[in-house]
Parts: structure tokens; sequence; C-alpha cells
């Protein structure tokens, strides 16, 4: 199985650029947001967000090349992932991301809310001078989307009556609609048609929606030093996963534990053998295989190139995460 | 003298109806964002800004009609300007605004960043949905300005060099661009002439601008009721207004206190009393006083109305907060 930098490999050099030109956009002239900058955008990200846009716009393009407004989306992208990041660090008071500090931690709650504030304020500008409605529309409900992610993730904390639609509609909120979204803004600037924009949002959706389940999945089986985090860390923050709900409809005990908020002692470990002891890391899996196989499907009638495959083979390396 | 509440009663009934529309745009399904939203859209505003985007809007149409756009337009402003101050609350630390509690202390820093960030996020959805790119450009222009104010603010605290246009140009960004853009934006979707347009744009950057400096006058002469904030707040926290930077130039001593960062006994009250004994008030209050008069000067184009009239009070009134 390839590494994600080895599948990004055909927009390795436009990355590198995006980094270099997102430090310099946002650190300029702000001695505090400078420090933050260089600790956001050097902390080990994958880059898959603007990776993404990155092979999506070289694979609808006819001669592979890349325009200024392309590579503007990425790095847009890459800013509103960011900015809502460093404030859902505030917000789930998280100390530490992907083995590194956040920026409340590392700094202050502050800073962190400034830096966070600049980044969705760059992100606007920038996008209002793509020049194109209807890109503003898609980025902007993208943002919208975030906020309510985040407020949702946050009400239906041990909320164990939580449906199944709601886990995927949060899910979508937080993860999917920006690269659902962003993936569509790219065909919207290349002008393709109707049916292929439909399409291209479809992939973006389901690797979305992929990534957020396998991510959900290694909150429990932890087998990716990727992760950086404590694990199960999501249930003990009252978050309900895929697991959990699945879990759930196999043992009713668990709900009993999840109302009281696995307050008493034993609860989180007692919870975590029921989830573990059923068949919800299996049906997880399963449910992660389903949303990878529709993202592919989704862009089938994309013209043979490099760009392509690496795109064909992302569900699957989202998928290899979990072995 | 008029008080506001007079002088905005030609669009009293768009400004009801402006509040009921914010209370449900922002409240709707969100129990945490309810209470906030109410706390925040009862909390005694003077809908100063949206306000004069009405007034604005009824002035330049034809009939004195408001279109949906004008009045989406209102409500963007009045999001914005309420989303900033959230979140500059939480930078600041601030436990009061305008005798109320502000979010993060009577809700939590968590409430407080995701209400801020939905409002913002609610702001550039709607934006997006005027479907005017130029529009778009002028009101997130505001967003980054916002950002870059309270950066700036922070920056610059306790620093006795900073020079006067400094301080300007952090008002402009903190107040004054807000209120600048979202003029020249109604003018926008009534499709003006550009030179009117950069007229509006004057008007709401003078007016603005002489707003900040009154507020920064009553912080320490403090015979303003509304205020309710503990004078010499802004000096307390470092931050150099008007009355202090004319104070600098008048006695350098003031400048040996400020750069210890007022950290000894009697500081705060000596700084006081050499501001107080200067020239510095009465400067500021020409100051004050000069962009009032630019920002009357820029409107008198406009065609006779109710409107027009109440436009050209406004100066005046924001003026008479300091007698």
């Amino acid at each position: 199985m390839k590494t994600v930098t080895e599948l990004l490999q055909p927009v390795e050099k436009d990355l590198e650029d995006l980094v270099l030109e997102l430090k310099n956009l946002i650190g300029a002239g702000h001695p505090i947001l400078q420090a933050a900058a260089e600790h956001l955008f050097s902390a080990g990200g994958k880059r898959l967000r603007p990776g993404i846009v990155l092979l999506i716009s070289k694979a609808i393009s006819v001669d592979s090349s890349l325009s200024t407004k392309h590579k503007r989306l990425a790095e847009i992208t890459e800013m509103i992932h960011t900015a809502s990041l460093v404030h859902d660090d505030v917000v789930d008071e998280s100390s530490m991301r992907r083995g590194v500090e956040t920026v409340h931690s590392r700094f202050n709650t502050r800073v962190a809310v400034l830096a966070g504030d600049f980044l969705f304020a760059q992100s606007s500008w920038h996008l209002a001078n793509l020049d194109n409605v209807d890109v503003v529309k898609l980025l902007s409900r993208v943002i919208m989307d975030l906020a309510e992610g985040e407020i949702k993730q946050n009400l239906n904390r041990y909320d164990s009556g939580q449906t199944f639609s709601k886990y995927i509609n949060k899910s979508y909120c937080k993860t999917a609609s920006l690269i659902a979204n962003s993936c569509k803004a790219a065909g919207v600037l290349s002008e393709i048609s109707g049916d292929k924009l439909e399409m291209l949002y479809e992939f973006g959706k389901n690797i979305g929606l992929a990534f957020q389940v396998v991510d959900d999945i290694l909150d429990f089986t932890g087998n990716d030093k990727q992760l950086g985090k404590p694990a199960v860390s999501d249930l003990a923050s009252g978050y309900l996963t895929a697991p959990v709900l699945y879990a759930l409809e196999e043992n009713k005990n668990l709900s009993v534990l999840i109302n009281r908020e696995l307050a008493e002692k034993d609860d989180l470990n007692d919870a975590l053998e029921i989830i573990m002891s059923s068949g919800a890391i299996k049906k997880s899996r399963i449910l992660a295989e389903d949303f990878a196989t529709h993202s592919k499907d989704a862009i089938l009638w994309l013209p043979e190139s490099e760009y392509k495959r690496a795109l064909m083979a992302l569900p699957e390396f989202v998928l290899s995460r979990l072995y």
C-alpha cells in the first residue's frame, strides 16, 4: 500500500508552493500570527484536502495545467480547514492534535481565537476575489456547515438516543462538506457540466465520510501512529460515533452507562468492553468501505491520467489506515 | 438634542423587523445559541449600524422603498458586528459590555467561540446569497479589517512610540470599515454611480472614526451612561487612544509610565492626571468634530427626505454624547 505522500506525488511540487504561500499570507506583519502560522502549517499535516483539490483540478484540465484560481481555491480549502481546527480545539479543550500541541495550549486562547478568525477572514477575502459567486456560495456553505457541525456535536454529547442519520449528518458537516464542496468548486472554476459537478461533489462527500468513519474507528482500535491523540477520546468526551451507535443497537446496557455520562468509576472501561466485544467495529468498517466504494465510482468518468489514478487510489488509502 | 431612537425613527419599524429576523436566523434549532442570540440581540444595542444602512438605502431609493437585499445587507452588518464583539470580548477578557455581561462570562468561552463563528458563518452565507460579487468583496474586506484591527490593537499595547496614523488605522479597521463598506454596499445594490458610492463610503468612514474617537474620549471623561464599562479601561489594558497620544506629545513623562506598562502602584492614576491636565481631551474633541463634519459634507448631495435629515443629524448625535 502506498503512503499518502506517494499518492499525492503528482501534485507534490504544487503542495510545497501552497504551504509556502500560506505561511506568507498568514504570517506577514503579525509576529503573534507568524508563530501560530509556522506552528500550524508545519505541524505534519497531510495536506489531504488541498491535495485532493489540486488532483481534481489537474484531472479535469485539458492540458493538466493549474490556473491561479484553482491554486487559490486549494489554499482557501486549507485555510478554512485550519481555522476550524484551531477553534474546535478551543471549544473541545483539546491540548494535543496529531501529536502536536494545539494553538491555544502552545500559546493561549486569545491567540487561538484571533488566529482562527484571521484565517476565516483571509479565506472569505480570497474567496470573494475569485470573482465567482457560485464558488463563494459553495465555500460559504462549508463555513456554515463547520460551525453547525461543531454545535451539533456539542449538543448531542452523551445522547444515547441519537439516530444514525444525525451522526452521518454531523460527520458531513464537520468533515465531508469541505471536501465535497471544494471538489465541486474546482469543477465550477473549470466550467464543466452540471452532472459532472455533482459527481465531483459525490466523490468528495463519500471520501470525506469514509475518512471520518475510519477516524472514529481508530479512536477505538488505535493502531494508527498518525492519530497521535489518546484512544477513546471521543467516547470519553461524550461524542457518540459509528462504533458506539452500532454497539447501542446490540446491547442496551451500554445506554445506561452513556446516559449517566460515564460518570462512575469503571464506566468508560465497561463501555469499551461492550463495544469491542460486539460486532460494532466490523459494521463500522463495512460502512467505511461502502463510502469508499461510492467515492471511487463517482469519478470513473475522469479521463485517464496520473491524477485520476491517484484520486482512484485515495479511498483505498483511507481504508488502509485501518489495517 | 434628539436621542438615537428619535433619530432612527424613520426606520424604526424596519429595525424591529431586523431584530426579530436576526433572533429567528440565529436561534433556530440550537438551544445553546438560542440563549446566546436572545442575550446578544436583546442587550440594549443601539442598532446604529443597521440603522445607518437602512437610512442610506431609503435615502437613495427613488420611492423610499426597501428591497429584500437591502434588508438582508442591514442584517449582515449587524451579524458581523455582533460576531466580532463576541470574539473581541474573549480576546480582551472583558466581562461586561454596555452594562450587560458578555457571552463568555454569561455562558463560557466555548459558547462564545461557537456563537461568534456561527454568526460569521451565517453572515458569509447570506452575503454570498446576495448574488453580487462586489458586495461580497466589500463585506469580506470588513471581516479581514476586523480581524486585523483586533490583532493590531493587541500588538500595539503599551507602545508609547506608536504613531497617530497607526491609531487611526486601527480605529478604521475596528469601527469605521464596517460602516463605510456597508454604506457603499447599499449603494452598489441600488446601482448608483461610482462617485456617489465613494461619497457613501466617506460618510460611513468619517462617522465611524468620529464614533470611535468619542468612545475613546468617554473612556476618560465617562459622562456617558450608555458606556456601562469601567472608565480608563482602555488605558488600563494598554490600548493607547487619541487622548493618550495627544498627551504623549505634550508630556514625555507619560511615556515612562506607559513603557513600564503602568505596573507600579500609582502609575494608572498618575497617567490619568497627566492626560486630564493636558490639552489632550480638547484636541481629541476637535478631532472627533472634524470627522463628524467630513461625514456630513459627504452626503449633502442626497435628495431631501426624512432619511437624509436623520443621516445629517447623526454626526451631531455622535458628538452630543460628549456633552
